[in-house]
């Protein structure tokens, strides 16, 4: 075989392992939407053995031997081209990969699958006791991970490439900490205005049905196209994509709850809108996948906050939603929602907090998750751990563990390491944003007019259709100018809170 | 190897071999009740990849060498235990599948896939042409298949072994001959009696939510167990199991008549009382999986039709019928309503048909799928020739072909010669309910004190249980005393009509 055919079994074999994660990623959704509750014990062993198929795919040697030789060709020259871009990455994977003993992917499979279910049911009952167990042994598994892989710094370094790849523990425990030093004085600005928005008008009755219509109107306008997606119903909201035309976003909803599910709809949507964007052509492919989850997470974020979250799209959906829900907000200006909506407090529930305080529960969690892998504290004492930096972050803490650390699915679904992503996605959103403003002047006109596809196309254009062609950090100094920074974010909140709160 | 280590290793990777099964169940179930609009050509490759991953296993020369082995060893010695069926029963798929090449069954899934929507489109606009490229593929392909695996009498034997294995089309041809021939007498009696039942009255307004919710009661009532299953809307209704503890129905409703959600959501609960009395340590070998489509339609047809539309069972229902249905009932007598389920009368939809004429229905098709398959019919002349037999057999003609030969699914995806094995299944449902009966005395008074119990644990003890360790025709020998036969569908069917019709 010469290069250029190499490089084509490397494709193909790509694919076929693709065909399997996003089988995978069917078999997952389903779980979360459709299975019979008796369903879970068998459902596990399904994502076991694809777990294995990959896992064994992924590291086959023959696999390898063609990286090797084509990491050594003249392919790779440019390693943002495509071609370059596929074989470099792909041998990133492969490295890491071929580092994990099958037994232990195959039992992490295992686990995480029945450990949501578990988790599901602590959370229904409160009872962190009976999740304990399998919270213990996820972190093991991860430990064991992290161990297999290798590491300079910290096994934390392992899990956190494998959300956002190349990034570092420090590097992001810097920027993070650059955040915090000035996002508490504004958090502490705000709660010293004597401005307090109106909340209690996004708590009235919101029948369901029209809920759900408001969202599909408002997610379809900014861009998700229903024809190749879908919108359901979960405990816990996520986007998944099982096919390139196939990307399904789930909400929550809560009927005496105005934001829970219109701006997790529009985060969802955000996060759907990302994998619509990416080059079917290359789909399962490098070029054709999502840079990292910090990058996936700007998406969501921008079209959440940025734009749904502002002044001007409420200009034009303000008078929609009052025909939507006449009972709860025929009495209320426009400007008391969007008060409302901006409100910036401290509360219990990550997905439901403020575009400020959110990047606290981040660092919480990012700092709990770090001592954990490195030993520093058990898990059963997590609990304690996490109401004790919820007091000194927030200065509240949880009546209970539901509304505590077993909120979120991650720990379950053996995703440790991810949560900084969240925040690294709110910085980088911001940046975007400048970017695209830079670029394409002033928006606000725009989304005052129900006109969000320019603002799309841009997306599509610097940063969707690049995939994986440029590591994260790399993609957004490609497209902004500038390095990774908390500013663009300060920014933003202070231009905005300043306005609302009278500072 | 010892030999109960080969068997060990047999099941292992027959479970294997479940899993991705059980897999594509989920994508197939999916595509039809999920699946965005765009997203099936994605979806054909998905299929079209698990597809070859089970061929290459079932036909992996390594499995065949267990087989071989196993075939010759002391453990077949009893052909009916669970280690002696699950070693016959495998060798006999292995040697059939062994024949065919892997290009055919990718093509097939990749070919079926894609028709399925192609003739959903058809069938939707009720344009043959649209779909007439599709099934003259298809039924190319099936040929193809027939060719390979070889035969002696013709090539429509292969296809019915598919679905009902052992079974032979000259005695299947015989047995519905002999149904034929005392059918069309007592359809001509009924016809001329003085007697027609009113059936407008199931043509009234029965609201969607109050049928899913009555169809919910009912199939509940009888034994579906909703821990394990699902019930879902889909064009076309259909049962499938993807896991032990995961059996999914669908039905369709239309909300001016009441028969085809209801009898359909009690049809395929049989199926899934079925798959759900299957032995779940079992899962994925012979032992545990269902014997054969007659024998499938068997339990489907018995809780549909000698549960489901008898005197004693609408007893305990009617009073509730009246309280989902108030609108369209209140003036109607059990009487009334028992003889309207119960009319007979030509129509056009098999899966509306009645108990009688549906099985008329199903030899036409079991006779065009021979024709075509034995070159005497071109696929492009099915339309004419479907309106021809339909006028012979049924005195009535489609006026369209959305009424015509496009009513039904199966030939899209590629289930050519499995018709014939809803009529068996007519047969042993009354063949079955008969040694019930037999064994356990008058169920009627149970029905109408609205205990299934007592049925469903004699099906499960007799039939269920059993899985696939007797062909079919001998498991019904077993159960029932006596050879398949038409004679107990007859009576019952005499029974039934001459009390409704007075003859």
């Amino acid at each position: 075989m010469n290069d250029l055919e190499k490089f084509e079994t490397l494709c193909q074999r790509t694919r076929e392992i693709k065909y399997l994660e996003s089988t995978s990623a069917l078999l997952s959704w389903d779980q979360q939407t459709k299975l019979p509750s008796r369903g879970a014990a068998y459902r596990a062993e399904q994502l076991t053995f694809l777990a294995g198929e990959m896992h064994r795919r992924r590291t086959d040697p023959v696999y390898g031997e063609l990286l090797n030789d084509l990491t050594a060709s003249d392919l790779v020259e440019d390693p943002h081209s495509d071609v370059g871009s596929t074989i470099l990455e792909l041998k990133h994977r492969y490295e890491k990969n071929s580092k994990l003993p099958k037994p232990l992917v195959e039992e992490l499979a295992r686990t995480t699958s029945l450990a949501q279910e578990v988790w599901a049911e602590a959370r229904e009952e409160d009872d962190f006791s009976r999740f304990a167990p399998s919270l213990k042994r996820i972190f093991e598994l991860k430990r064991e991970e992290a161990d297999a892989v290798g590491y300079q710094e910290t096994p934390y370094d392992v899990l956190l490439d494998d959300f956002e790849p190349g990034a570092k523990t420090d590097e992001v425990a810097g920027v993070l900490a650059a955040l915090r030093k000035e996002l508490v004085p504004l958090i502490d600005q705000v709660r010293e205005a004597g401005f307090k928005p109106d909340i209690s008008i996004l708590r009235r009755h919101y029948p369901v049905d029209a809920q759900r219509e408001f969202g599909r109107l408002a997610s379809t306008a900014i861009g998700f196209d229903y024809e190749r997606g879908r919108l359901d119903t979960t405990r816990h909201p996520f986007c998944s994509e099982m096919g390139p035309d196939d990307v399904r976003i789930t909400t929550r909803y809560d009927d005496t709850f105005f934001s829970s599910s219109f701006f997790g709809t529009l985060h969802e949507a955000g996060h759907g809108i990302y994998e619509q964007g990416l080059r079917a052509e290359q789909y399962g492919l490098p070029p054709g996948s999502y840079c990292s989850l910090g990058i996936h997470e700007s998406q969501s974020r921008l079209w959440e906050n940025l734009v749904g979250r502002s002044h001007s799209f409420w200009g034009r959906f303000y008078p929609r939603a009052q025909e939507f829900f006449p009972a709860a907000l025929q009495d209320v200006s426009q400007d008391d929602f969007y008060a409302a909506i901006n409100d910036v407090r401290p509360s219990l529930i990550r997905v439901e907090a403020d575009e400020a305080t959110y990047n606290l529960h981040i660092i919480i969690r990012f700092e709990l998750e770090q001592a954990v892998m490195e030993g520093q504290l058990q898990t059963d004492d997590l609990p304690d751990a996490w109401n004790e930096k919820y007091q000194e972050f927030l200065g509240i803490q949880p009546p209970s563990d539901a509304n505590g650390l077993l909120q979120d699915i991650h720990w379950s679904a053996g995703l440790v390491g991810y949560f900084a992503t969240y925040s690294l996605g709110n910085l980088m959103a911001s940046q975007f944003f400048e970017a695209a403003e830079k670029e394409l002047g002033d928006l606000d006109g725009l989304f005052a007019a129900g006109e969000f596809s320019v603002l799309k196309d841009w997306l599509n254009r610097n940063v969707h259709g690049r995939g994986a062609r440029y590591r994260s950090r790399l993609l957004s100094e490609t497209v902004c100018g500038n390095p990774l920074s908390h500013q663009p974010l300060m920014r933003h909140l202070r231009n905005k809170l300043s306005a609302i709160y009278g500072f």
